[in-house]
């Protein structure tokens, strides 16, 4: 076979290696971890510097060597350039370093059309970074919770990495952009084609102001197996993920899953148990894959487990009895409304002793609580303090 | 001091000590364990045969003697008898089982208001129980998710525990009562008046087919303290605690507390981010305090945790690949569906070695889902199986 490409060149060889192996392909991943992509190359086509890849490869070689005719990965590396595309490779400094943690199914290389001067530092924007997935059936209530979330998020910083497909997934990249932050979509096919076609707009903006990525190379059909395949890169590419809304059996249920392999923390929106659209958050919430989350606040206590982000508990109307000693409540719980009660009549009505009652009467009287008149103990008319 | 009533009779020792101390009083709980409910009294009262209660008792019993003047539960206990009530003591048969685990802080006894005969069984069927819990400010979604579960459960023959308020609690009860079932409603006050005034004709029918039950005398008014100390008999008397639906502050997150801290599961309701009602629910299951629940059967199986109940996942749709080897969806997947690929097209498409693509397509052609002419394959039309 004659080589029409610079096998020696590493960006070269991890494009090639992007059309030979399927995506997640664990075999051919360990292959070239340990040959580099150009000596997995070499051994793959029987050059004579090759060297053996051992046993387990040997089984699979056929398969490989099924795709190497007409492989010429310049023709891919130029249509992607003709779309002011840019090959990003683990040796690159902006490599997003969380794609490292899938191992033997880290991709080979990354496909990227992003926003001007974007790809070489990508990694590095995407920290910190949350995915955000979920059906693509998805109901209002489940688009606005991903757009309300995804959008405060985006705007303080956080890139917001999802798969591009409709209902929630369309929600939180379009959340991202309106908040003028920062957004990746993952796609299963090539970045040439913008997948599905009804969100083209919204992903052609994703790819000029933020990022379009794929692990394929341009020209490759998004196929079933691929959607699950990239899946594992959403995952591993958030330093969170939040399934906002999601039917017992989907494509974000299994992304979940993946990401809390990952070691990553997982988080799901509740929603109305009558909402089949939510049956997938609830699973796994009660599977304990994922933390309960109600807002972005929540979400951003996950990335920051050693205390960084400290939550507030709501503000909730105070009651009128707040910040008063349990016996004073109780006395003052005791005492009428209208005609007034002796502190014999308080005491044996409140149950506490006679001392106690006494002094918890004076605290309330100062406090605005309680009024006496000759002798006579009963409730303030307002209830208000001093 | 004369005594109108005889305190031998622990029945009416028990009955006079309901009114002596207030609900949840561990000093006077500990002394009616210690010195039984006779005993206690006769300390109490000074008299001659009264043995000592120890150190702690006599720093209270200058507030209990308060309550001695006029005492005689020969009038409370025949207000409950005019009422065709009945009081259960821990010494009966009957008495629930569940109340012992509060320890000192169990109740003296318990006024009953039970439809007929089943006061003297309340205890055996409490087995099995769950308690009802929420907000008075319920929502529509609050209610129908709360009617539903409760009815479902009581159908099933489970009593349903609640404590007679507007809102989730009323829902509680009217759904066990419409199913048919068993239901317990636990005053904060005494049984003569059925509280609050809005939900009478509610809690008489509940009196008459269920129970309304009370630690307190008739006659004692219900005061915010007694409804924070009744909301730990709700807790005891539930093998389950549920809350349905719980704004951030509320009863319900307090009862639920109580429950896990005896150990009982408690279960929590998850609902829209966006409503405030839902919010206490959200904050137990966050908490690690509840279990997210979705319905009856989810309670039903925190019941059996030996696995009594099995729960099998919702049915759902299936998929047209299910069932399939992950080969196969792979080569299924890679096949046209109009014109027909060559064997050695499929290959390169599905990236599989060729005798697991022949295997496949074999297999497919025979479930009818690929179809071969002329050597070429495509996906057949209909998609469905033999």
């Amino acid at each position: 076979m004659g080589w029409v490409f610079d096998i020696e060149d590493p960006r070269a060889a991890r494009a090639a290696w992007s059309r030979i192996a399927e995506p997640g392909d664990r075999e051919a991943g360990a292959l070239v971890q340990s040959l580099g992509p150009t000596g997995a190359l070499r051994w793959l086509i029987g050059d004579a510097r090759g060297r053996d890849a051992g046993a387990v490869a040997a089984k699979h070689r056929e398969r490989w060597r099924n795709r190497l005719e007409g492989l010429d990965p310049r023709r891919e590396l130029h249509a992607l350039g003709a779309l002011g595309g840019w090959l990003l490779i683990p040796e690159d400094e902006g490599w997003p370093e969380g794609l490292n943690d899938l191992g033997a199914e880290a991709p080979f290389c990354l496909w990227v059309r992003a926003a001007e001067g974007l790809a070489p530092v990508l990694g590095q924007r995407l920290c910190p970074s949350v995915s955000v997935v979920g059906s693509r059936a998805s109901s209002a209530y489940g688009e606005l919770v991903t757009a309300t979330m995804a959008g405060d998020l985006a705007g303080r910083g956080v890139t917001i990495v999802s798969g591009g497909a409709f209902g929630i997934d369309a929600a939180a990249h379009r959340a991202a952009l309106g908040a003028g932050g920062l957004t990746l979509a993952v796609m299963a096919g090539g970045v040439d084609r913008l997948y599905p076609l009804g969100n083209e707009r919204l992903l052609a903006a994703v790819a000029s102001e933020g990022a379009v990525i794929s692990e394929l190379p341009p020209g490759a059909a998004p196929r079933r197996e691929r959607f699950l395949a990239r899946n594992r890169l959403i995952a591993a590419l958030g330093q969170v993920t939040v399934v906002t809304e999601a039917a017992w059996r989907s494509g974000a249920h299994r992304t979940a899953h993946v990401a809390a392999e990952l070691l990553r923390p997982v988080a799901a929106v509740p929603g109305p148990v009558t909402a089949a659209q939510s049956a997938g958050c609830h699973r796994l919430i009660r599977q304990g894959v994922a933390t309960l989350v109600t807002g972005a606040d929540e979400v951003r206590e996950l990335m920051a487990p050693l205390g960084l982000v400290t939550l507030e508990d709501p503000v909730v109307a105070k009651g009128p009895l707040d910040g008063l000693p349990d016996s004073d409540r109780q006395v003052l719980d005791s005492l009428p409304l209208r005609r007034g009660a002796t502190v014999t009549a308080v005491v044996v009505a409140s149950g506490l002793a006679t001392p106690q009652v006494m002094a918890s009467l004076g605290r309330l009287e100062r406090a605005g609580r309680a009024v006496q008149a000759g002798g006579l103990w009963r409730k303030a008319r307002s209830g208000g303090g001093p």
